[in-house]
């Protein structure tokens, strides 16, 4: 390496720095302002950046293409290549959702305690914007569109870096957001897009600590593990979500049948689809007509023994398997002798994530139910429920499956905090 | 080093890493049994806990004897000292305020949201424990019993980790709680004491993310710095309390001088007093008055140019004045000249704690109240009421600053997390 470049390698990191703590001081500023704006502030700043977004469509689709186009020259993948396209309808998709989080109730100021003194002292315990939340995402640039206007509404300054795939579909996306936020009288620093694909810039975003109160990363499970251990801000995610079904001794086997199916095969690529069936000893000659259709739809059947004993076709699950998450079309299956069984399993491999048990034993289903350690656990239903918007939340930024602050869908609601508003009358502490 | 030394390192090393090891699936076991125990039953354990303390009172006395031996002897200060030391008082007292956990309202199985759906499903999120807390913390061995019991009311397996000075008296305490937790049918693992007072124990501690859920630090900034650097298990916990009390243009000047007085000088070493007193332009005739009471106390004053030149009396404070935490008889006086640079002064130096305004205008404290970003922020009163007991939320494990999961006291509520239960009658997704 020589000299000069040593120095160009410095000169760049130092930019990078300057550029990153200014960002950082933008968004605590804005943080300020946006704390105390009105929710009809925040709605008309987010129903004008959806009407910019449709306005702008050919603008974002022209970016967009900019991005295709150095996506196919660099060999990513199909999927890859799906995930970053928009089209007219992805578009309008963006624009309606922006608007259905305008909708929402506003999650700032609700008065969640109070309490009145023997001395006079009134105490409310007010919900509060968290301050500047980063979301680290990956190629889809839809979530800048999503992630900001969650942000927004929740009060919350939103600090965006998706992946550097998709850097000009995002920057033109965040172009229509800063319009609506102008529009409304609020600062642009309120939602700012990373201004560059640097890897750097991640590493340094993690530990601005003093600027950011909040990381949510949307992504595969080598990026969350990594800002797990990196950052020195909170990190609100779900590393997995291996979600199992528990067939009861006291299922009936058509709700069996027809949960599982659903609960593996309606989407395989979410978090919350069955990756993992329990299902009792008592009740294993039911598992044929459990697997039937899962192989008619495409499903590959891993299972132990006990499993391939009761229906022939299935194949060999090896250890790994009870803790893999496939998202896609293979489920493992395993016998189990019963409940309390089912619940070591699932707490011993699970992610925390989601699990349901099918019975018609209610003394059971609580016992599952309070003993499974995860955020969501289902009785006699599918776990492809596992959503902010299925759960009438509203639109999610995604599914906790950490035990701190918020479990579950992460809704503007848990993009909130709160603070103590004690009002006296000269009351000094004897 | 000879090859033997190292050798004996390293079997120690191991040694060390396979206790806590042990301590760590010991603690997870037991936090699966506490989860689902009735509150009935927590409290006949904190109950028996409180009667063995009284019981045994000749025994934990003895343990303190060696403690305080060995103390004398390491030449701790006189301070140090007081802390560390047990009588008949203290153990009365640390049996009372197990008591007193007892008799609080069961923070388990709250009912915090309901949900029913139009597809019939019924969701609700429910309190439930954290499930294994570390607490680490300093010479106070009756912090032993009463994180302890908190802990045990919250349904949380509590691992404790005190002092090494501390060492046999803290063993003692543990061994009565054990007593409560077996009269009650409880596992002993559900309360354990580190069993060595090797102080890498605490850096294994904060590792064991898969047994451990929560961090909670009790003791001077360095150890909580360290702990939030070094931990892979979410910390809560406050690093400072440096409060501010601002007396704004409106202040009655009688209640300005009884709240700083009361604010500052009551207790000086918690972390509600004030540190800082902030004072408007338009009322700086009013300091003379405000400083009197404290000089009389004994109090240092240390202030501005401007408020130099109200009262003479002042010294000088420098920049890091505004920034430190004295927990001792000095506070820092600055001139403002009105309600944003009080706000802004607040927001920069203040270590986001309990801040609070003496005003006769509500609108001004309204907006001083929604713009300081504070766990606790007051209108005409002492800061020296942020504590959870006064709050009428019983006692606490400590004041948290950090804005995720529990801002201000965190008492048995802020000690539980929740999940979702969802039942279903076999609803599959579309």
């Amino acid at each position: 390496m020589s000299a000069t470049q040593v120095t160009d390698d410095h000169t760049q990191a130092q930019s990078l720095e300057a550029d990153m703590a200014a960002l950082g001081t933008a968004a605590r500023e804005a943080a300020r302002v946006l704390a105390v704006a009105s929710a009809d502030v925040r709605r008309a700043a987010l129903n004008a950046a959806a009407a910019a977004i449709r306005a702008r469509a050919a603008d974002i689709l022209n970016a967009n293409g900019k991005d295709m186009a150095a996506a196919e020259e660099s060999g990513l993948s199909g999927s890859m290549l799906d995930r970053l396209r928009l089209d007219d309808g992805r578009i309008e998709g963006m624009a309606a959702g922006i608007e259905e989080v305008a909708t929402l109730d506003d999650p700032v100021g609700r008065v969640l305690d109070v309490r009145d003194r023997p001395n006079g002292l009134h105490i409310e315990r007010v919900a509060v914007p968290i301050g500047v939340i980063a979301i680290i995402y990956e190629s889809r640039p839809n979530v800048t569109a999503d992630a900001g206007a969650l942000c927004l509404m929740s009060g919350n300054v939103a600090v965006l870096r998706g992946g550097s795939e998709s850097f000009h579909s995002s920057r033109a996306i965040v172009g229509c957001l800063h319009d609506g936020l102008v529009a409304a009288g609020l600062p642009q620093g309120c939602i700012q897009l990373v201004p560059t694909t640097d890897r750097a810039a991640v590493g340094l975003l993690v530990k601005m600590e003093d600027d950011i109160d909040l990381v949510v990363p949307r992504g595969g499970r080598s990026l969350i593990e990594r800002l797990m251990n990196e950052s020195r801000i909170p990190v609100l995610a779900h590393l997995d979500g291996i979600c199992h079904t528990y067939v009861h001794a006291a299922a009936a086997p058509d709700m069996a049948r027809d949960v599982v199916l659903n609960a593996k095969m309606r989407r395989t690529g979410i978090c919350g689809a069955t990756e993992t069936l329990l299902i009792d000893a008592a009740v294993v000659d039911a598992l044929p007509g459990i697997v039937t259709p899962l192989i008619d739809a495409g499903c590959e059947v891993r299972g132990d023994a006990a499993a391939r004993a009761a229906d022939p076709r299935i194949g060999q699950a090896e250890e790994a398997d009870w803790g893999t998450e496939y998202l896609e079309a293979i489920i493992s299956v395993r016998v189990v002798p019963g409940l309390d069984a089912a619940i070591d399993h699932i707490n011993r491999y699970g992610s925390h994530h989601t699990e349901s048990v099918i019975t018609a034993d209610d003394a059971a289903a609580d016992r599952f139910m309070a003993e499974v350690d995860s955020g969501i656990v289902m009785h006699n239903t599918s776990t492809q429920f596992a959503d902010g918007g299925q759960f009438g939340m509203g639109a999610e930024i995604g599914i906790s499956t950490g035990k701190l602050h918020a479990r579950g869908p992460v809704g503007v609601e848990q993009l909130t905090t709160y603070k103590y508003k004690v009002r006296g009358t000269g009351q000094v502490r004897p």
